[in-house]
């Protein structure tokens, strides 16, 4: 099953350098997550060729501006298109009297169900659980309350073993693929193992945007696939960092390395850096898995089999 | 002196084809005023390299998203760069809430006054008054309250007659320029208009977004210089554009020729049309001197003489 992450915007609070704001999109089979929702983020969505309609929920991290400023305007045209399916909103509580003053006074009635759920920064709070995915709440460290996710795939089934195929009646094939041994019709038990081959660990996708270094997190994202950790300084700039309640791409790596993460990818750059390359070199002295996000591009949530 | 409008947007509530929603930035003399702040407003003033600092003023019509959902970022940034110079920001009172609900759950103080004054659509009040223009407001006919604009310059000097300049002494030319006859030494009086020029009619320009067919508001805009008013769809959807309190193309160019303006601007285009040649070719058949507004192009307000 497909299941990546499109980074729509990579640049911090002031947009400049063809950086956008913060938004990403997650696709797990086909359907779609969007995470943050910076300014302008249907045009990046057009861009990319996104149906609008495959969005199925909305994730908004924090009331920071470059985090959820693209949010009307999106559910605007969601509703100027004609969607009729729901939209679950996922954000702090006060987004709700954001979006319900903004509708009141534009006179707009949504012609779709927009279900808003309200998230508080409380590490390992279940935010969602659908058919796809099951999302956990992380306690970020930010100026104002500021929520990340973690992003879980569900258990795969079971893969059948091919050259076993022939002992298995074709209605037992399910209750195999969920674990289950196999009884023969003499009796004899043949244990799911020898059936089976050990499916694919569930991928996960953790998204830990705006933080100041949070090492409390680290049992929340040990050993997530794919980690997305904002770095919008480099140490140079530590105490700014910790001024304004952001993550160095040093601190950054720390994390990935400390929690034993697949790969790490860094967004939310700061202005100053016309480059995020001395992001990306800074990260990799720490954790070398490190990939710097970038407008429009997708990044695979790699499954590590166990023991990888 | 300058006095220019600029386009940076030309779509309808939907955006597409490369369209952008509403807004327009006024150079009166390099002061700017923004007219109406559509999503992505920022990315555009920003690709036109005009520096946030210069505007001076910022008015929105009303409170559909594609005419003010860019403003918050835009204030945001223009906070993150450090102004400190004052903005006046005009709107319909809701705009008020709109814009403090954000700053507060964002947590953001801004470093600059923002003077908020609520307009509503009474045609002839005046919105502002300042150094160099005068705004006053028109009442547009729309789903929601929704205000237009005629800008115009102040009266300008009268330009001395080059073939007199011997007579009048440097200590009086201010004088003459502002209308004043000159008195010789001997008590002769030379009337002002033997040593002057009339000088240009203070040129004007007008603002019509959104809005159905309004004749009533010819008087308001009565020989405006450049008259941008918008037209949404052709004739062919009147009926669509009388349901959405819309105008068609001919109808705005009835508008310009009832009010004899000089130029007519058109713009918010249905993303239904791919080009918005079929807009033109309708209008100019009422009103010749009609232009399409495009993303980013400038159009100058210009001066007809006494009589022109």
């Amino acid at each position: 099953m497909r299941f990546d992450v499109t980074t729509l915007g990579t640049g911090a609070a002031l947009p400049a350098r063809g950086r956008y704001p913060t938004a990403q999109l997650l696709n797990v089979g086909e359907e779609l997550y969007l995470i943050d929702c910076g300014e302008g983020t249907q045009e990046r969505l057009r861009q990319a060729g996104v149906n609008f309609n495959r969005i199925r929920r909305i994730f908004i991290s924090h009331l920071h501006g470059d985090h959820y400023l693209g949010l009307m305007g999106l559910l605007s045209s969601m509703h100027l298109q004609g969607r009729t399916r729901e939209v679950h909103l996922h954000g702090p509580a006060d987004l709700r009297e954001v979006v319900h003053l903004q509708l009141r006074v534009s006179q707009t009635y949504l012609r779709f169900a927009l279900h808003f759920e309200a998230v508080e920064p409380r590490s390992g709070d279940l935010v969602w659980r659908d058919d796809r995915t099951t999302a956990h709440a992380l306690a970020l460290r930010h100026r104002i309350p500021c929520t990340g996710l973690v992003v879980r795939e569900h258990e795969q089934p079971r893969p059948l073993r091919k050259d076993k195929l022939a002992l298995v009646p074709p209605y037992r094939r399910s209750a195999l693929k969920a674990g289950e041994d196999l009884v023969l019709e003499d009796g004899t038990v043949v244990p799911n193992a020898e059936l089976t081959h050990e499916p694919p660990r569930p991928r996960s996708y953790a998204y830990c945007s705006d933080t100041a270094h949070a090492p409390e997190l680290v049992p929340f994202l040990q050993g997530v696939d794919l980690l997305y950790h904002e770095a919008t300084f480099t140490e140079q700039l530590r105490a700014r960092a910790k001024e304004t309640m952001h993550s160095t791409a040093r601190e950054a790596a720390v994390m990935a390395r400390e929690a034993a993460v697949g790969t790490l990818l860094l967004g939310h750059f700061s202005s100053r850096y016309k480059s995020a390359d001395v992001l990306l070199r800074e990260a990799v002295e720490v954790f070398p898995r490190t990939l710097l996000s970038s407008e429009g591009a997708t990044f695979p949530v790699l499954a590590r089999y166990p023991g990888a």
